[in-house]
């Protein structure tokens, strides 16, 4: 399929708004036709206008039923991932789905299974990965700069906690905003997680607390290789975006920054003062969700496997299911094989 | 004229390319009709039907000679740029220039009477002034966030020389090189030039002194408004193209570094070692390229004034002229009015 | 006590050469009468002549003898650390002590019991509260400058493994390296340690686990305030010392890095490379030595508390033992009251 | 005379006291025996008795007609520098004279003769020769790490101005605070001063104007060795005290940047803020102040050539001066050969 790949997009989100702008502006290999979402606003209608998308629908089924469309991105909410994944893949349409698949494993378990029948690609949305920082963490533990790597640190925190409301629904702190950082300990590593064991509190906001969630955490895991990795975040930095990782081996440690919009250093009265990081997601990783968009593309285009399979989406989520877990019972705890 | 700009580009070198993939791939608002270019290469041609520009041609006439296009992008070789410009003005279209729009002062000033009678606009292409970091710079000076200012500085260093054989035809280091940094002081300060000293030397390559060039040179400015400024510059930095400028007055200074491909730092038994500044031009000036094509464009399409008009084509030549005179007089020299 | 304090220096090693060196340059307020060893070297009779020192000793009762000894610095092997401090405090001195007062939790318990009846003064040697890099984190926090604390991060790694007959009766890396760590975290939280978990591994050195120790880890502690803390520890940087800590809270993080010798930056072909970080504890806390020497003689003259008392030298050998267990039951462990 | 060195102090100001306090805590080889000023203040008798130094005099000929006393510090105003270092060099004691000897240049060549006359050490005191960073560079420069040397950048800016009543006799900025930065230049570069131009402006405050002198400079120096080299400078930078340099050479560059007191970065909503460098001389200095005092006291014991001798005091004078006239003339002048 080395022609143009024609897409749907299932949702009209901010992430539904990130993937068409990637699209129209950076990858012409790919062009989407039709955009669906139930509730699609009039700003929703305008910038598909001006990304190139002449149809809109409210029906995701028109994208599942256009037999011209070649691939499937769903971004629409958690909850109807799995369901629209199955149905796309049964409809032999290839899929991108944002993370995570479900929170509930036996859905994930029965989605791949559906996606591997069908014999279709899918690529689960861990946009992170494809980030010019992590990237370089993961070339230093590949090339061995840094020779046996030893330890993985990742420093996960938000600029803000979402609303009360979509706490209550995200599946808790792990499942929703920890489970980047379960991805990148096992795309550093090159390993998967034998044991987890967390620790966490309610520090930001007692509302979180209340909605049975925590604000704050560190996570260590024990990795099938023997190395041991360990994930900080807290739902509230009020300086920004905070997402650093270290990775540290026998012959050193390559650690990254948070990237900000320029070098600039001010030399005041009050102090020497640099730029805060980029603001959040869309900010920080404009240029990954771009680079992730291209790999799917790619991968469709050269018949290949997706860079972050199914198999990807399945594995964080066992091990927040973990991490979840111990917090209960206060051991480290075996994660579920998949 | 809110509709799309149509355009063309006249020579089809390296950054004949660069606008061209910033037009197709981050500009809807404009279209490149044609290029144009009598040693048009395969890969030029190549790359032209990538980025979308259905019509090529050996004479850049076809291209003056066009009522569909609005705008001409003048990127030949220099000596071809004042006598372009002036055609495609007289044409009725509106000019980007690359700079320096000549060597020769009264060419220039010539050029610039012609557009001016023809009424169209003129952009020249100094890209750096749409630079993150530069436009930082520039914004702690128009904010008074640094106080008043009391000096500049520039440091520009190039990764390696030109060929002996551009060096030859180049108008000097000053004229082809620093012509930039004349500008950035312009920029930041928001002032002119009153008196201009060079020293400079043959410190990289003896075969530059015998084409009758310097490689490397300090410059220092007095401005019109009372601030210092200074310019350092050589024509090789082994770890790269080195960027830099630093505002200083009378409650701080902002200095920028650098760009980099990442911020990743590797803690190794040789030292902390981070990464070198993006290699050229092309790298660093990315965005900036995409941005001042931007500027350009919205200049066109709401009839205002481009950012980087023909004047400020037209100082930087004779600051450079007098930085040439003074390396002769040892004295520092007075800037031609224009 | 506002007179010359009189010292004597038991133990002729690394650390009594520091101290001694600290007192003789910084601290005319007081004056080391007498050094003693039972192995007292040539080179140990040279440094003690250089920084004036006038008596010697093979026996270190010859100290705890002399009437016009006002304190007792004790820097000879951990296992006389308890021994040598009693015999010291029941002759009325007051009493410096190297860290750990010993491994053994009811040895100490007894010394600071005899400490406590004797009405002498006791200061542990946790040094690295004088550095200055954590007592401004330490501010931060007191001060709240990062508003309420929510969590802390301490990367503690040395620069190579101690031999292995050193390791095989170091009481383990917990209480020999992270004990220090665990000091930190007290001090930067102004809480006590409730639950400590750890993960461990054998990944610098085999002989190392042979001998029934650990080289690299990750300590997650539950503060009795709330607040998350977390140490990583490895036994071998090769890039040297690494001692660095973080604070976390409500109103932003202040992150501390390494002390280097200078602050060069060579950009080469090969990357821009700073300066390692200073080799070891003799280098980074050179001042934190004499600091620290200096509090104690202050104390003494003031007839005030130390800064850092006896308790502050058990509370960490009950944090390390409750980690050691943690490592055999794969749960996160209470701290011994005390 | 590798014996105890001797010292008289002649003046009982900040920098008497720097040198005092340096040599009591710091260099067991010399002793003060007396110190000697006209106006000496309670302040310094105190200060005076707590670094050791017994005697004290309102008369300075009491050190220089003492027989004991090795050497002399001349610490005094600089209108008494060359009668008191003559003074003492014919009474056959060494000296140690602060920067600048002189303002007047013949006065200088006298009391350089008189000194080779007597045959005693004469060093000057250019203490930033012996600062952790700017030894980097010099190294970086003599072990070719940077290749050939091509370019030399300082940076020196003062926190803030001197009053002006100390303006108006000091002879000028290039003379009182430049003149640090023309040694600098040689000290880097390891060669003379063939011409200089400055380029200067009254920026900070009119006052300084009004009393002859500027604030603001930038002075281009081209090196007998063909090298360039640059200082800026300015009497006021709200941040405190900026002292950086950069050696540029054909294998690349190394920067030094400014001393903090620790290496805290507070990541706040405001940015992300280090630490100002430390406020002035005496606080960046104070090392190298230290370091100065015992290399010169090495040379004594030692007999050998100070490391900055009495030309070394003379040549930035011979710079200044041609600097001072640059301003006038608009022209690169020559220096004065010595």
């Amino acid at each position: 399929m080395s022609e143009k790949i024609t897409l749907g997009i299932i949702g009209a989100g901010r992430i539904a708004h990130v993937h068409a702008k990637s699209l129209f502006f950076h990858i012409p290999e790919a062009e989407v036709k039709m955009i669906a979402d139930p509730f699609l606003s009039p700003q929703a209608e305008e910038w598909a206008a001006k990304f190139g998308i002449k149809n809109t629908s409210k029906d995701y089924k028109d994208i599942i039923n256009d037999p011209e469309i070649d691939a499937v991105l769903v971004c629409s909410s958690t909850d109807t991932h799995a369901q629209i994944t199955q149905e796309a893949a049964l409809a032999g349409k290839h899929v991108f789905c944002e993370k995570p698949i479900d929170h509930d494993i036996a859905k994930i378990r029965k989605t791949l299974e559906v996606v591997k029948k069908a014999g279709v690609q899918l690529q689960i949305g861990f946009n992170r990965r494809f980030d010019h920082n992590f990237k370089a963490l993961k070339d230093a533990v590949v090339s061995k700069k840094i020779g046996d790597l030893h330890m993985v640190k990742v420093t996960s925190r938000d600029p803000g906690p979402p609303p009360i409301e979509y706490v209550k629904v995200s599946g808790g702190m792990f499942m929703d905003m920890t489970i980047h950082d379960f991805d990148m300990v096992r795309f550093l590593t090159g390993s998967e997680v034998k044991t987890v064991f967390a620790s966490a509190a309610v520090l930001v906001d007692p509302a979180i607390g209340k909605a049975g969630d925590v604000d704050t955490a560190v996570i260590t895991m024990e990795m099938e290789n023997g190395t041991i990795a360990v994930i900080d975040n807290s739902r509230k930095a009020v300086y920004g975006y905070d997402q650093r990782a270290e990775v540290f081996g026998s012959l050193g440690a390559v650690a990254t920054g948070n990237d900000t919009t320029n070098t600039a250093v001010f030399s005041s009265g009050e102090g020497v003062i640099a730029e805060k990081p980029l603001f959040f997601f869309l900010e920080r990783y404009e240029q990954a969700f771009a680079d992730e968009m291209k790999s799917f593309i790619a991968a469709l285009r050269n018949g290949e496997e997706t860079p972050v399979t199914g198999m990807d989406g399945l594995r964080p989520v066992l091990i927040a299911a973990a991490a979840k877990k111990s917090l209960e019972t206060g051991k480290k705890e075996p994660v579920e094989s998949v």
